[in-house]
């Protein structure tokens, strides 16, 4: 009864432990959800007097005029680019589903970091995709391995995280930036930039995206749900005018346009002071969780395992120093009241088992160092 | 460099349109527009105190506890249902996107009335069916012809508007529901029935869906953008467990969750005694304005179009009585300020270009009259 899509997508591991992640005295590091307690609501509501009755009308496909405005002219400071290269998305998720179908036919291939994010994982499902990986470290994608992908498979397109990947955290270097859009122009093929955490650096220099060397071969996924709120469902992503044109015909099939209430808060919110000073507590509250999970790791887990520290983003990636998996150590950990991400649900194939993503984002310093504590007591066992 | 899937869909000729019709003095019959002047902005800002931080978080996939049970409860008033039957969809043009892709594989046959929606074509060319199509009247679809077609295709689902259909405004009758849904029984298909003017009948009684005579067989999607407000993307699906669980992977997908924020908005309204007031509202504004347009269709045009009064809805579906076509009429309705859609947009092959699809939804009594007036005058050339 069911399509080959509808068979081939396999459930997020990660949405279903959310019932137990979120049981009372659970300390969740598995959610990659940003702080509960800033979201900007009170910021929010302040704009509320600039909506009408205008904005619960249909709207254009695309997206609100400004906010696409205030995208290229405002949030996009690496290259310089017009709005039409800017397509409003609900949530970057949408973005990354409306490019995927708009590339990609059955059995097409694509090539992904191992380990990669798990929604894009099933996303190419849903599109059949045959997947490729390469693997990925604090240096970015391995360029030996890609180049000896490309020239040996068609492939249809790269998918890649330069900033704070999710899941390791790890950051691409400038010069890979740079080779990967030579590579993308050289072997004709596109890279989708997803970049949902750039905007959350609390260490280091911002460096520019892939797109603002490739924007030819490149479409670039960005998210408002790190910086502002996943409840509104925005996003946005940027491309050249042939694939806008192809991705605006799966757009109106997904949703028709983005929730036009949404998008005129959101673009109020942006254009007011409280934007910056928003950003500079988000910043600044994860940059003290960040060193938090570093320390606790430190103090209770230095022996066993190891990890880098990431320069902004939301995730620590644990190597376990040991012949144990984190996923044979699930239960155990569940038992004692904390949760994580197994490595392996990041993987397509070869799964690194010794492996684990840790989220500190929506967690206290306190609790931070408790959920660690726990997992020390697990390692003992 | 394209999907095979993006090539099949054509673009929107309603979509293409939109920027003529919003010309200064245009009168736009194009439109499946809400009246603009009665979105309850005023009704739903009243409800923004029940909101909080905590609605704008990620949230559960298949959405709000809340929102589900008061669909399930409140709004299905026809058959006993689950909560767990109802996904809350981003405007239930989602809610088809999802069901296609879910169901269909490149290929299958799927069933339409002709004509049918125009946003179901290009949304099943999306998923690359082959379409079958049966001719469809005020009585509903010819079952002979369609139970022809069963017998000899392998049908995949039957996509069906039981409710002032869009574009001809027709209503089925009760023994036609029925009927429907034992074929879609005895021949084990699905029916995705699409619902999202049901709530908007000024005229004569409410008939029970087709789901709730075979809610094994059949999809049914409804709309907040009739009832409420298309800018909050909001709509709905009741399906059963089975299609629920294959359908809820596809949502991760597309969109991971609708707006938290406006199903609690949503919510909030529909359960304060506002909401009633304002259907009632719409429903006699509505009735008005067919009243307005069956008068001047009978004033200007009685001898040259024939027409059937809908029930509810929003649309007149007009023949003409000679052997011009509205599509070599259009450029010159546009020349004098009117605009309609050709009715052959609403085909998928054999397009009957005598018909015109006329809205009265989002334009006043007078302009309606001035309107319909200006298309006598693009009549007598």
């Amino acid at each position: 009864m069911f399509s080959d899509a509808a068979l081939a997508i396999e459930s997020s591991f990660i949405r279903d432990i959310l019932a137990v992640s979120q049981q009372p005295n659970m300390i969740s590091l598995a959610g990659g959800m940003p702080a509960s307690e800033l979201l900007p609501w009170q910021q929010l509501h302040a704009q509320i007097g600039k909506l009408s009755q205008a904005d619960l009308q249909y709207s254009l496909t695309p997206g609100l005029p400004g906010l696409r405005a205030h995208i290229a002219n405002v949030l996009v400071s690496d290259c310089d680019m017009s709005e039409h290269e800017v397509m409003v998305t609900t949530g970057s998720q949408q973005g990354l589903d409306l490019i995927a179908r708009t590339l990609i036919n059955k059995g097409d291939k694509v090539i992904v970091e191992a380990p990669t994010f798990l929604g894009a994982l099933q996303t190419f499902q849903a599109s059949e995709a045959e997947l490729l990986s390469v693997a990925t470290s604090e240096q970015g994608p391995d360029l030996v391995a890609l180049e000896a992908l490309l020239s040996e498979h068609e492939v249809k397109c790269i998918y890649l995280q330069p900033n704070f990947q999710n899941p390791t955290g790890f950051t691409y270097p400038l010069a890979v930036r740079e080779q990967l859009a030579q590579m993308a122009v050289a072997h004709n093929v596109l890279i989708i930039e997803d970049d949902p955490y750039g905007a959350l650096r609390y260490d280091g220099e911002a460096l520019p995206s892939i797109y603002s060397f490739a924007p030819t071969h490149c479409v670039r996924l960005v998210s408002f749900s790190k910086t502002v709120a996943p409840g509104l469902r925005l996003g946005w992503l940027q491309a050249n005018d042939a694939i806008q044109q192809q991705l605006t015909k799966f757009k109106q099939v997904a949703d028709l346009h983005s929730s036009s209430l949404n998008q005129q808060l959101l673009l109020a919110f942006l254009q007011s002071d409280d934007y910056a000073q928003h950003i500079d507590t988000l910043l600044s509250v994860y940059a003290q969780r960040s060193n938090a999970m570093h320390d606790a790791l430190t103090k209770y887990l230095g022996n066993a395992v190891s990890w880098e520290k990431p320069q902004g983003g939301m995730f620590y990636w644990l190597k376990l120093d040991s012949e144990q998996t984190w996923k044979s150590l699930f239960d155990q950990a569940i038992d004692k009241q904390v949760a994580y991400v197994p490595g392996a649900a990041f993987y397509t194939d070869q799964p690194a088992a010794q492996y684990a993503r840790l989220s500190f984002s929506n967690v206290s310093e306190e609790k931070i160092e408790q959920g660690i504590q726990r997992l020390a007591q697990v390692l003992k066992g």
